[in-house]
């Protein structure tokens, strides 16, 4: 489908129709070049396509509080349907259940990526923050990090690293795996639930850093938390996130990480982990 | 269903027996009375229903590596059913959506829990433990804490908390929500990944100690990543887990928590993370 040029790449990439009466809770989309990885869509993407899937539920309750998505084979270029299915609602959460399906040339259906979600009516408590935002240099004092351009995701954000950056020398020399970058959308767009999806997934793997070595893995779950309302989003607007990985296990193929994104005004918005596949 | 009293309670709680042909993919199960909570059974089991419904799945491939349940609504006292359906099979990893329902005295089906999961065939990479077990007291050398006697599941479970535990006075002084504590079957029962997966949910919720204030709070989201090989559970036996979990943030009515288990060797076999409602 083709929107005008004025439309940010990322709503494009989340432009969602529904499937038509015979498939309820059901919405047709496409693979977006603008957010091509390396074999596939960018990964933050296809989870936000969960979201927004969600959000345009015309059942929807309240606002994403938790997702969890699993990518469950590579997805293609072309078409895929979403289906977003409120399998429970109560008086001020909702749960669903999603699956996100290509057909292949030989019309077999085959699932892509796997999903649950909730979301809830927010209401005024007791707040803290038990995760208060790192000191580091502000984003204007820190120059954009312009990563391998061959990647055509990695030029809708704006980056720039505070600490562990993608290394420089692949020589096996790692010793941590902790990134933490200044991150926005590129050009800038109003932070929302399905962008801040997007964003959580947005560190390059942390065997690359935590080795110094290059080797294939890709991420095969991710769950995140929002914490941010809605009036969060809007405080938080245009302007940096900064966002936090870091690894606890590599082990038999597979390792994790703990993230964490916050506001340019310290409010922990996310927090979120993933299990990652590696190689060697 | 009864079973000899020489079955473990846990292995009790987790009986499953195939619903038929007629439904594929399909466990009926029942709630246990040795691992009830206040209104409903302790949230750990009905987690480890999930693991109990895929292990013992004709289509199996590999052991669990990613686990997600979310409780929609309250398990009641009762019967229950547990679909678990191999939605997406790799060559080493595949891809399940569960759900857990149950059907109320009007014949209304209601679910209960939904949950994905990833199992996948271990093989050996490189490895390397980010977070290595914190330097704590043996368990020999920590008296058993026997917490408040009334929900019956504590008793199933030997805790020695090194750090964090349950505060004596409600007086609203809490400072910090970091949990350490030394756990294990009672009676002692060798690891397997059901029992993991209950040992992942054992931690009391993080507001009580953050604000030494008793608010009604309960699990709605938990994920678990399983880095224990079935070697690493063996070599864990019926020995001491070394429990830790922190929240991130409170807001809105949702607090997170992060953690881990150790075996007491140091091996990490299991990070997690939960989303936690809690009132007021």
């Amino acid at each position: 489908m083709t929107l005008p040029s004025s439309v940010h790449p990322f709503d494009q990439a989340l432009q969602l129709t529904p499937a038509g009466q015979n498939e309820p809770d059901t919405w047709l989309g496409a693979t977006s070049p603008a957010y091509w990885n390396m074999v596939g869509p960018y990964g933050g993407t296809t989870a936000a396509t969960a979201v927004q899937a969600l959000m345009q539920h015309p059942d929807l309750l309240g606002e994403p509080v938790a997702l969890t998505v699993n990518y469950a084979s590579a997805t293609v270029e072309g078409p895929f349907k979403i289906k977003a299915t409120p399998v429970r609602t109560n008086r001020s959460t909702q749960h669903w259940v999603l699956s996100l399906t290509q057909t292949d040339v030989q019309g077999q259906t085959a699932t892509v990526m796997t999903a649950t979600a909730m979301t809830a009516l927010r209401r005024d408590t007791w707040q803290t923050n038990d995760m208060p935002i790192p000191l580091v240099p502000a984003p204007q004092n820190i120059p954009r990090t312009h990563l391998k351009r061959s990647m055509e995701w990695l030029n809708r954000y704006d980056m720039r690293f505070v600490a562990g950056c993608v290394p420089e020398q692949w020589d096996g020399t790692g010793s941590g795996s902790l990134t933490q970058l200044w991150v926005r959308d590129e050009p800038q767009r109003p932070l929302d639930y399905a962008s801040l999806t997007s964003l959580s997934d947005v560190f390059y793997p942390r065997i690359w850093l935590r080795r110094a070595t290059h080797v294939p893995a890709g991420t095969v779950s991710m769950t995140i938390y929002f914490h941010a309302s809605k009036g969060q989003l809007l405080e938080s607007g245009t302007g940096f996130l900064l966002a936090q990985a870091q690894a606890q296990a590599f082990r038999n193929g597979f390792f994790d990480q703990t993230a964490q994104l916050w506001s340019e005004a310290g409010t922990l918005l996310v927090s979120s982990t993933q299990l990652v596949y590696f190689k060697n």
